[in-house]
């Protein structure tokens, strides 16, 4: 199969693309660089089955002359900024990559009559009223929040994506995905298992907003890739959850990091702001039996080869120092309601 | 002031153009003409402070090529498909306004120092589990369902106007348009209103799904035209719900209109499709505090207007009788829940 794969270049895009070639799979990765990094293609851009294209998918005229004639079986669109310090930096390309990248590369889908799966995520749930979530909650979240700029954007692909398959009987297939770490994350993405990795590698202390009791939940990336590859394979449309239900507190968490890193940082607690972090956790039911598709790797196993990537990369951890003392760029964003303050002070005119 | 008005050719759009240029303004009117109608701007095409544009506002091109360099102090942008039948039938078009439309129309109000004003809908509430409903609630939209194409696109041009005035400090403001009626809406648009003056007129019977005692409020167009410019002369910027508080059954509304229509039509009773059609209206708190305005035109007034105007064009009323007897297009749709089996049938893949 030729598979194109935009954000190919970012955290999860970069191993797809590797784990595609591995099987076999010919692959084109389309990337603006705006978020996505070369260095996370540099061990397969030799490949003779692999090409990298540095351009914006949304800018149909660029990605057509880019693309040229080569036929594609299916079109994986991970593109987009994803974690908060970048969305907030760049918010009006994160609404148009999710509305005008998607209905780019479902065009290109279409014209192939290839398979094609949209990358969504648990934030369509926004502050979620059930737990866990499965995939007929309809989410809460404000459309006009300072989160919007990501969610909107994402809710507006899984409707246009949606919609091809409606009215031009498009293949398609939308994935919501879960809190996902592992290897060529970035240390200052503002999440907490990276923001904790750095600290514990620089030997300062971890940052805990509030007591540490508030729960995540945590997917591995061979895990998520693994579900991602299944619905592509698949003829599912979703949405589909994919995601591990393993939940444990931020203070668990924080200690299993200080431990596996071998580090002498301590644990220091910050006031919890506002609201408390939102839990978000995954039912998967739907992935277990459609796509067959459960999560294998544990949190030890995982946090292990994370550890050790980063650890690999001590400049670029020494660099995250700054951005991560004294509270990380958008708090431990993880958790959707880091800016609720600023969500509030929009959202309620008629207070 | 130089105002630009996309969708003006339509039901709202004409009336505002309209009372723009009742009160001294120049008023370009941008319209593709897929579901406004050129007769509904006869009256004021000849107004030389009147220009029409033939042009679709989601071709930046074709836009700036059209405007040329005109100086510009408001843009109102209320293209976009609104009813039911309408953006089933042109789905990736109404995604397509709401996007790349609504940005369009922001950079061209940006580029002008102009003020921006969204026609958003109450239709971003969705199916609302609080009522009535206050602008700080996020609303219950499934983002994948039959209506996504229009609720996702609304709510996607709400988070990009805001994002505009965020990130552009563009001059912005959203307004949320709860049901409206009057002169220049369409017989066959598959709402209650029109469905039963058209039944009336034409001496068929009037169509209830249900017992009748599910409620609606709505406003006239007069107090709606009212509130957006009140919010276009304002820094307000919103969300702000516009729209007619007072409830009233849909039994007493087909009553209302046999009686004041002086026609002979019985009133026929179907099955209600699934779930109990929703309720929506506005808590108009906002707009009364921070744009002085509140509805002054009762249902009795409203009605007759709108009636008389139907009356004036019997052909078209004629026209929409196949499209009314035995259930309008899409139900009875000022209500949001009447394509919920299809909503279902999508949304429980899990179940």
């Amino acid at each position: 199969m030729h598979i194109v794969v935009s954000g190919g270049a970012g955290f999860l895009g970069s191993h797809l693309c590797e784990t595609l070639l591995d099987r076999g799979d010919s692959v084109t990765c389309v990337d603006n660089l705006v978020t996505g990094r070369e260095e996370n293609l540099s061990h397969i851009r030799k490949n003779p089955r692999f090409t990298f294209l540095t351009v914006d998918v949304t800018d149909r005229d660029a990605l057509d002359l880019a693309l040229g004639d080569v036929p594609v079986d299916a079109v994986a669109h991970l593109a987009s900024a994803a974690s908060p310090p970048d969305y907030h930096r760049i918010p009006l390309e994160t609404l148009l990559v999710g509305s005008r990248g998607t209905e780019n590369m479902l065009e290109l889908a279409d014209r192939h009559g290839a398979r094609f799966i949209l990358a969504s995520t648990s934030e369509v749930y926004g502050d979620p009223a059930v737990h866990p979530q499965r995939e007929d909650y309809w989410g809460n979240v404000n459309p006009t929040g300072p989160r919007s700029v990501y969610d909107e954007a994402k809710r507006y692909a899984e409707a246009v994506t949606t919609a091809y398959g409606r009215s031009r009987g498009t293949n398609v297939g939308i994935v919501r995905i879960f809190n996902t770490y592992g290897p060529r994350m970035r240390a200052i993405d503002g999440r907490v298992v990276t923001s904790f990795i750095a600290q514990a590698l620089n030997g300062d202390s971890l940052s805990i907003y509030g007591d540490g009791s508030q729960t995540r939940s945590f997917c591995y990336v061979d895990d998520l890739i693994r579900g991602l590859i299944a619905l592509l394979d698949s003829t599912e449309t979703g949405p589909v959850n994919i995601g591990n239900p393993a939940e444990r507190t931020v203070a668990s968490l924080a200690e299993l990091i200080v431990a596996l890193s071998g580090s002498q940082s301590e644990i220091e607690y910050f006031p919890l702001p506002i609201d408390d972090p939102t839990r978000r956790k995954p039912n998967i039911d739907l992935a277990m039996r459609s796509l067959q598709w459960s999560p294998r790797v544990g949190i030890l196993q995982g946090l292990k080869q994370t550890i050790a990537w980063f650890a690999s990369r001590p400049e670029e951890v020494r660099n995250a120092a700054p951005f991560l003392v004294g509270g990380q760029p958008d708090g431990q964003s993880d958790s959707p309601t880091s800016d609720t303050s600023l969500d509030r002070l929009y959202a309620e005119p008629a207070a």
